[in-house]
């Protein structure tokens, strides 16, 4: 075994081919291009790897909880790749806007929405065509070659994270045992809560000030509604702003709140990294969109595209795993949260114990 | 002179408070959060500290080189720190949005809305209140003590680097000599380039695919119209879509250009780490609206703002040298580039030649 | 609550007094130097807060899981912290040798070695005096002021994360029970694995180059040896080349191997948080050397240290969790591993189970 | 153009074959394995292809201002490449030692060593096989391919940028005119800074303490003697102590000491930046061999090298640049430089000046 060998070197070493060179106009910066889009596909190829793998383990029924682990593991390596890629484009702005204008005629209309990998990734996180905001859905496929159209259709036929997520958190047990039911433990918290701040506003307010404290008071009652009332989830769900069903995202609620039973701690870094993951893809958006426009100005992308502001609006909208964010509109303290049974907290427990010694 | 004197950590140290643990409520992350503020606002000084030396070096008239390149290595470093304070976000979120419960009541109503020396920063940059997008102008200063609005008040009395900037870069010669006037020959270059497209348009196109070509050339001609008719210019002053005046626009695009010939490196460089720091900026909020959507989902935040959502409008808008950035529009390929006089090209360099010695 | 009071940032932001200033020598740069070694001193204190904690945590016996969840949270936090202080050495060197030079007489003999809360850190992590490299032993108190002395003595007498890790690893279970004895196992394979090597080694080598592998082969053998054999142990842990005991060691090997059973999965995070750590120490003590190097070139620091070489010899003698990367030594592949008894391995997961259903 | 077929996707993706999988022993790490050290591979390319291009410039004489500009901003962009690849570490790391045995011994005795772009990049900057420590200079091409020692053998008989600095450090002008003498006023500034000290000491001291003192005194003066002893330097050259030659060690600290004049600027920048880069490949050795020392512990690495120890040793030794970290030695404060003559200021700054408007 040889380093060059096992690395296929000459394969890999020979595959920047500079268009400025071929058209006899060498424009030193064109490798930087090349080099740093290439780095990009290897890092996609390898986190696919990642999620593929991530995939396998969602699709067992029920998810060992080694294999949990290794998929933590893996999201977390996810992550770490996530944030090397955004330093690319700090490496990516060393070329000045006028040296890119010496061979960005020569790439058109190649483009990055070109990228089959990043949309394979996208979509197997969860991101099908169907969810993405509408301007969007056009330039999702429209631009691919027939073949690579094919391919990332194909994709979007099988599994993704974000569906097989919700699927195994409405399978999560515990909340409900024959002496015990959280969710109406839960709800009589928020009531009592609600109640108390009533009580306070209307001590201390009149006229004007006291409706509008009502108001804003009323505005929280319905928010919490939408987690309980399933008419009010599927207006969310219909109008884009929930992506799970109602028994996911309690589930996914329930782990947050109990994060310190020893069984809900793999499933807490598991939405902890799913946030994660989202967090870095926006960010790497919007990073990506400053890029366009420092070395496009307001001017069009070598596809065509709109440039920055079409990426700025990516940006905002394509989010994935967001439900997760705002679980934390539901969080309670510590303090205020329902007991659970001692029953369930053994449950929830390892089965070593250290009285057994 | 001893360490611990030198650094005052008798007084450094002692700062750190815990509202929670004062109220018996100890809540182990409430460190956490005081020292990732007051880490804030350490930089926050030190930054200061550099523009305020950068404001008294373009208070000059002229500005000498030597000083400029003092700003210049002064403004890189701002941009270091920025990034720095970019990674504390991380740390930040190291806390659970359960953790951050435990104490969050017990700010209630201070917010970060109140850093007067991140006020300052915005102010002595240039996004003084009037410049900021509207909604935003009420926050901007109504949450303040009375002192602490007075402070901000008299930092928009004072001198900024937006203002200042434009100031230099209208004093800036070498545009037009004697024998030459460089945005005569620019225009020239311009409508060639035009004109070349529209007959290779009417060569090409027939019916409606002409038409729309045509259409997308006029846009391209209104753009650039922009840069040469001052009425279009005062209209795009008036709509907040550009900052500067079109005689200081005129000189960025020409260091933008000419960044080659030595005279015109420390220029390029100021004009870069200008760009840096407002994308740093930009990035820091979306990071920063990024992690309240994650702590307090949909909730407001403990000033009472609309929390993420404030902050993800505040992003887009606040920009400072946004006009650097659109500039790229602007840019032509060297090749085409018009060709500065010889007179004029030695008149960019340095004095000492080697032809002399 | 108002930001500024409950930040104290009066007496957080009065604390940067440029001693070039009172000298009436003012240096730009003072501020910097003072600001990064505040920012230090802040970020050392956030450590020792969450180190304490730690502490506390293994202070209990048994140790709770979800404390050692909680512990393992803190120890992320204090990583991610080391990355970033990390990235302040980048800040410090835009600080230029000339521009150091300005001020830098005027901080004689103050030094950066009289840091207390480092030195506490490094205490509290394990690093007591006799613990450190020898010529270092005399430097590590030395210079501090009688009170600062006191000071750091009184955290040698106090608990250690070190010493609290070696005795929870030797009371971890599960490694003997009664029908099985999990090192004996681990010994056959070690054997069979060299036996075998030894075969391979005769059948295909002859003269010297027999001689030189089976010098090799002996030597790997040893290396096994002071696994098990409690003399060549103690010899190692006198000479300084192991800080803990072999029953820790073999506790934490154990982890190692089998950290894809449920109960394994938070002493394995343990183990790797602390490796981090040790390899963040090390990695700052090494840029700190370079920095210095660059700084003061071959010259004395300021605080009559030999500079930039004595820190280097810190770095690669002042070591804490160093036994845990020479564990890697002694492990074999999965395939390889002793399976461990059914009733173990049920002992070693949740008390859930999804059979219960 | 299409995206995928200028990158050569199909090229590039599948340059990526698991050992393990051919072997019928999948191990899923063994993919991030290969991806890591293809970045590597690609990004060395980049680099190479940056410092060629600034071999390129270094080869005219003189050489022109504006390459110079462009050969800073290409060493820019090679020390952020540095900072990302050392990123690129933590994400090995997210591998496991564990993990890692699945498939290392398929390997052996492939290893990094045999990386010919990265000896390639050590030789082009000024590290040829002669100037490695000596133990290192068997390692340097014993373990490569007749082919990849022919290739790199042909390296070292190239330019290289330490050897072209060093030429035109010699070259540079200013520091000589009819009427001004640098180094001889450098030098009484020098000695009158001694026969202060001296006095003082003198002054402040008796018996041993005196001794010792003065004793301190003579080896400062010995290390300033060193800078204008050309036979004291030639020993230090022998001895490896130093690389260049005086008169390029006397231009670069002329540089440093002067750094504020105009036609300066570039050549500071120069000097820093391949600080940088020198700094930035000791840190990249620094973590690979705590990398190493986590991953096989005291094991010999793939290539039957000695591994992390002997990374240890590479790392302290192999300095490229390291007269310009000594140089800081020679510094001295700004108030006490020798003032330049007028006509040589004037020789340092652009042509134009503001008083010619």
């Amino acid at each position: 075994m040889y380093y060059g060998d096992y690395l296929k070197l000459d394969q890999l070493l020979s595959a920047q081919q500079l268009e400025s060179e071929k058209k006899g106009r060498y424009a030193h910066d064109e490798m930087l291009f090349i080099v740093v889009h290439q780095a990009y596909e290897l890092w996609f190829k390898q986190m696919l790897h990642e999620i593929d793998s991530i995939i396998d383990v969602f699709k067992q029924n029920p998810v060992e909880e080694k294999h949990l682990f290794t998929a933590n593991s893996r999201l977390d390596r996810v992550v770490k790749i996530q944030k090397l890629i955004l330093e690319q484009i700090d490496i990516m702005e060393t070329m000045t806007p006028m040296d890119f204008l010496e061979f960005r005629d020569l790439l058109v209309p190649a483009s990055g929405f070109q990228s089959v990998q990043f949309r394979e990734l996208e979509i197997k996180l969860g991101l099908s065509t169907k969810r993405r905001f509408q301007v969007d859905q056009k330039y999702f496929t429209g631009r691919l070659s027939e073949d690579d159209q094919n391919k990332v259709h194909s994709y979007e036929k099988t599994e993704n994270i974000l569906d097989l997520l919700e699927a195994w958190l409405e399978r999560i047990p515990f909340v409900k045992t024959q002496d015990f039911d959280f969710w109406q433990e839960y709800q009589k918290v928020i009531d009592d809560l609600i109640t108390t701040d009533e009580d306070i506003i209307k001590a201390h307010n009149q006229g004007d000030e006291l409706k509008a404290e009502l108001k804003r008071l009323e505005s929280t009652k319905q928010t919490f509604a939408s987690l309980f009332d399933e008419d009010i989830h599927q207006q969310m769900l219909e109008k884009g702003d929930r992506r799970m069903s109602r028994e996911a995202l309690l589930s996914a609620l329930f782990i947050l709140l109990y994060r310190d039973e020893p069984i809900l701690y793999q499933p807490f870094e598991l939405l902890t990294h799913l946030m994660n993951i989202d967090e870095q893809i926006t960010t790497w958006r919007y990073k990506h969109a400053m890029m366009a426009h420092r070395m496009l100005g307001s001017k069009i992308g070598t596809g065509g595209s709109s440039g920055h502001q079409y990426l700025k609006n990516t940006t905002s909208h394509n989010r994935v795993f967001i439900d997760l964010f705002n679980l934390s509109t539901f969080l309670i303290p510590r303090s205020k949260l329902p007991k659970l049974p001692e029953h369930l907290i053994k449950k929830l427990n390892y089965h070593f114990n250290h009285e057994d010694l």
